[in-house]
Parts: C-alpha cells; sequence; structure tokens
C-alpha cells in the first residue's frame, strides 16, 4: 500500500489542538500527486498531454484528530474509476493507526478549457485495478 | 434561509483559476458558526457552558467553480439532529446560482477533553428543526 | 483613514491562542485590493488594463495578537510610491488599538509576464500623496 | 548551512502563477523547528521547560517566485541574539539559486503566560554563534 508522509504545519493545528479539517484536503492533494508519480504518471506528464484533474465530490470522516509533531501518513488507494472519472480513497494514519477516511473523486478535464475528457491510457495504467480501502459510508 | 457572504481571498484561488477546494470547508465553518448567533447562539455562549463541538464528518460535491471576485454566499440549513450530535446542510452559491453542497455532521463534546455530551437545549433550540436543503447523496 | 473590517476565521488561530503570524500577509492582501476600490480603482480594472502588482519586500512588526471574536480591523494608507513602485502601510488594530503593522512594498507588472510598468496614472490617482503610517523600522 | 526542504503545495500557486506570498512564513516556521531540533533542541523539549517563542517582527523581501513541483529548500542561520529574544536568518532557494531572504525575530515567553523569559542555555547553546546570512535591510 502507497503511503505518503505527511509534515503537520504548527499552524495547522486550531484552538482544540488537533489540525484543522480543512487541511485534510491538503492532505489528500499531496498525496494524490505522490500516489501517481509512484505509480508512473507525474502529474507534470498529464498537463503536458492538455489534461489536468478535477475535483467534483470528497467525504471525509473523522475517528480521531492528530497534532503537531505526530507521526502522520496518508495511504492511497484506487477506489473506482469510470470513462471521464476516477476515485482515491486515502486514509490518514497517526503512528500507523487509522484517524480519518477521505474518498475523492476526480474527472479529467481539458487543460484548455473545453470540459471533460476520456481518462487517458497512462492515467488508467498508473490506477490499476481498483481497490476500496473501506465500504462506501452511508 | 441564512445566507453567510464569502468574501474570496485573492490566495484562494488556485492553479486552475478558481477557488482550492479545502477553502470550503473554512467558508463552511464561518458560516456554521455565524448561523448559530443568527438563530441566537453566539458560539462564545457555548463555550462558556463548558461546551464545543467537532466535526466528525463531511462531504462535499462541487457542480461548479468560483473565482476572486465573484458574488459567493452560503446557504445554511439543519438537515437533521441526534442526542449528541447534528447535521447543518450549506449551498455554495455565485450570483445566487448553487454551486457546491456540504452536509457536515457535528458532535457536541465537553470542552475539559471528557468527550461527547448531549445536545444541550440552547443549541437545540437554535437549530430548530431539521429542514435539509438536498438528499443524501450516493 | 480607510479601515478594512478583518472576520478572524477560527482555523487561522493556532496553539498559542493568537491568529498565526501568516495570516496578516492575507488580511493585508484583503485590505490593499479594497483599499484600491474605495480609492476609485477596482482590481479589476488594473488587470483589464494588462497591469498586475507583485509583491517584493513586506515588513511586519507585532504588539500583540488577535484572537477568534475579536473586533479586528486594518487601517490602510500610502506610504510612498516611484516609477515602478508604490509602498502602503497597513495598521492592524483590534477595538481600535494597534497590534500589529505592516510595510509592503509592490512593483507594477504587465500581465502578459514582460515585466515591470511604469505605474499608470489610474493607480497614481487612486493612491494620492503618501502619508506614511509609522517611521521606518530599523 | 542547514537547509530544510520546501514540498510545495499546489494550493500555495496562486493565479500568479507563485507561491502566495504568506506562505512563505509557513515556510520559515517549519524551517526553525526543524534547525533547531537539528541543532540539538527539538522544539517539545523547549515547551516541556514551560518555555515557547513568539515572533515580534518578520521582514521578507523577494527576488523571484517559486512554483509547485520547483526544488525549494530553506537555508537557516542565526542572525543575532540577545538576553530574551534571538533573531533568524532564512534564505528561500529554488535550485540552489535565493529567491527571498526572510529575517525574523523571536523572543522567549513563558507556556503561562506570564511574558518574556531569558533565553534558556539549551536554546542558547542551540543557536551558537550570530552568522548573518545577509545585512540588514533599509
Amino acid at each position: 500500500m502507497f503511503t505518503h508522509p505527511v509534515s503537520v504545519r504548527y499552524l495547522e493545528v486550531d484552538g482544540q489542538g488537533v489540525v484543522f479539517n480543512m487541511w485534510y484536503l491538503a492532505y489528500a492533494d499531496d498525496a494524490m500527486t505522490a500516489f501517481l508519480a509512484h505509480r508512473g504518471l507525474p502529474y507534470a506528464q498529464l498537463i503536458a498531454a492538455g489534461l489536468d484533474t478535477q475535483v467534483v465530490g470528497s467525504q471525509l470522516t473523522w475517528q480521531a484528530g492528530v497534532g503537531w509533531g505526530d507521526d502522520v501518513a496518508v495511504a492511497v488507494s484506487v477506489a473506482a474509476w469510470g470513462r471521464t472519472s476516477f476515485t482515491l480513497d486515502f486514509e490518514v494514519r497517526r503512528d500507523s493507526t487509522p484517524t480519518c477516511w477521505i474518498r475523492t473523486v476526480y474527472v479529467v478535464v481539458a487543460t484548455d478549457g473545453s470540459g471533460k475528457r476520456t481518462v487517458p491510457d497512462d492515467l488508467r495504467a498508473a490506477l490499476g485495478e481498483p481497490a476500496p480501502m473501506f465500504p462506501a459510508r452511508p
């Protein structure tokens, strides 16, 4: 399972002593590009082909928070993919224990603003067979 | 319907020319406290009673982006509430047209770290009868 | 003196209970565009003329912090201007008492990436006569 | 010279195609704690001794911007220290070429809110002899 380390910033921790919720979407974004690069598709290659991705939906579920100085990492897996979209699962872990799950749907779009595109072959190959990390949440 | 204005920051707009996804959770957080205050429960009153809220889940769905200088507002409604939790619906609108929907579940906790608490009467009164703005998403 | 209100976000307050230092540059950026609009130059007008601004230097000095729920505003004044640059002074105030001073130097650049430009007449008129809010700091 | 790597986030890059100015203060904050740890003083040790630091001033000067995917690092050096304060110099580098300089003054404070404290011996030892990276800027 691919995991991407997170270095929690002091500024990301709020008055409750844990990372404020929005920063998890920053962690997921970082982990997404690292995951694609790890699977052989640097994001620059996608852009060079005139393609980009847009987030159209994201579901986050927290079980616990993380703090500054904690050992945090994000595991990434492919949950599904279709003709113009794909879905990634992220599991945020502290000391290897899951604390948060994120499922995000991306659509492939043209960088020239002309709309959706079919998932290209190199991205399809990088994604591989879907292996969701958790069931759909109600 | 209560709506809270959003002043999009230049820094929130990314290389795709639209507000980066994580900032929507900042907009929702701002709108949540404004909504409670509007309903007669300033957040400071909750804190003074030894209570706070924690986000345990959030679902975001985008239909379009928003940019710098756009006329943006967030409509807020109560989707549901239970013994220790409540759910708010947020609809982000640009020029009064919906562009993003957010459904967030909060639990009421004690500020002393001792865990969940029953939704207090003043918060219950502020929330009022549930009026979801959109159906559950698959 | 032009002042721009700041609505401190919960997420901007860090573990020390005050707004983390970097957010002051977000406040200054918001106040800068509000100031120019107030002086008759909406930023869109500058962009439409093929011009933009870049921050080339900024000095921040804190005397106190600000917290969530505080009554915060940023006063703005023109400190100086030259052929291709201008300098703005910002004073962050809590309950009308100064807590932080920022002096920022901007250069006018072409939006086509071709570099510096002379401060255009409409921007010059909007800036008016320099009126620094504080002396240069050592 | 100690240098701390920066992984520029996609969200930090604004409509001008470069990292928005405020994020440099996040980079400096990250680099500051990494620098102290590298010099033998993990921040947790300072906190455990009832001490913390506060930024009271910061000067930033940019020569160029940095973008997503760029090879960025922050070099750190001690510029000066006094009885209750110390000053760090940061040089942000892209492909080893300086693009931004930051000089930040910190004061040592008690975590119990009782105010300034003398720079403790372990911090003094970690800081070592001052070695400014650049002259004071006007």
